[in-house]
């Protein structure tokens, strides 16, 4: 078996034309079997959640807190890791690419932790600080990139 | 919606006669749409997935590992934390209630924690440390009793 | 270099003849030139580092909480990790030896963690629940079971 | 008590010039009475450590490995979280400051970890990735732009 996890991380408070894109990539996601890990909070994860949801797809979240209830409506899966910061590294380990949505440092962070295991990183309105980050034009190129990489 | 997330724990070096009570476990999860959430790894952890599995269910596996492929494979969904034995306090946030089967020390790290979190533990040969530790005659016995209490 | 760290686990609410033995144990740990680790909040963790400190030792706190000032007023070192559960992980990770005072599933599950990794591990007024826990008479016959076989 | 611990976070692996520049880094450090906490392992966490010493100063490291024994040589706190790339966040929650000279994606993970924390950052030969990291000419240069800003 060869593991379809794919994370899609971001911003809790971005404007609507981002958790558009979001909601975008989560629908692409979900409709090809992938299954979407994210950090289960709201904003862009919550509208990629919803998006895979609506695809038929599968969802993943790895929360920061540790209150099973505390994640977004449209997850599969509830990790509520309690490790605040930390759980940005498992996340990261629970995934073969990365795709960024808008973010500010905890996404730079979580792209920095998927650059140090070499996997393949695609960013829309988000982090592009090194050759290795593939600034994607929309959705279905930033899953189209990811997806020949994993 | 009610998360419906359950732990078998339990030794990864166990006799065959407590993999058999470990995959009569998953099974009895499996067939009652619960979650199987474990610590993804061999001995009772495997046998539980594999009983999952077999019975239609979906698998959980929250690894000390950080390798997507380290796992065993009867999961749906692999989280490889990298974290070591810190993984065994995310495995118990992440659900409602507990079913122990043998095991050691990790094992009863996993329980004290449950414990401290007040949700219902059954315990099939394996610690019954505390009178808040259920001693359950056997696999469907332990099943009913967490289910009633989630 | 030797590395001479040793914690002293604990609960956080305990009656004043538990926090006296604490007390005594951070002096006995501190004059001997060891230094104590802990889990840096209050109860047996706060009188442990004032007994530390009376006797001109150093202390250490790993908190499951985020602040730097949110732990005992007698810490040299602070590491506000964030983690919840999981610093315990942390913390046994971090001695050579463990001394219990006290305590309820938190301390247990610290027991279990330091069982696990072959640490001496003797008890005051705590869990004995294994063969290989020392149920030790007071701070001094503590402190003499664990340098022993640190 | 007012907390005095400031990180020094960078490469395992760097030229000649860039090691020289954290034991200086170590050295001022050290000499404020500051207390150094780093990574614990080689390269500039070394370099820095070997300063701090030099000076008189305190030393602490908190590793991502589990093992007492697997730090640098100049330790005289060791946390062997076993966390792996988790720590990062550990090491960035238990500073007032940060200093980065060198380093890759680990070092980028932990000035996210800073920035999103407010913290001041200062930069020697390291990312630069925002206008919150100050980009210091030299040791002394970043030590005291840290200072004012803790």
């Amino acid at each position: 078996m060869v593991n379809r996890q794919i994370a899609v991380i971001g911003g809790r408070e971005e404007p609507e034309s981002v958790l558009a894109v979001a909601q975008k990539l989560g629908m692409e996601i979900g409709k090809r079997g992938l299954i979407l890990v994210c950090g289960g909070m709201g904003g862009v994860m919550e509208a990629a959640c919803r998006g895979a949801k609506a695809a038929g797809g599968t969802t993943v979240g790895i929360l920061p807190v540790s209150g099973l209830d505390q994640g977004n409506p449209y997850l599969d899966i509830v990790i509520p890791t309690g490790l605040g910061d930390a759980r940005n590294a498992v996340l990261i380990n629970s995934v073969r690419a990365v795709i960024a949505v808008g973010g500010r440092y905890g996404t730079l962070s979580e792209i920095a932790f998927a650059l140090a295991r070499g996997l393949p990183v695609a960013s829309i309105s988000s982090w592009e600080i090194d050759p290795a980050v593939y600034p994607a034009r929309d959705a279905l190129d930033a899953v189209e990139y990811v997806m020949k990489r994993m």
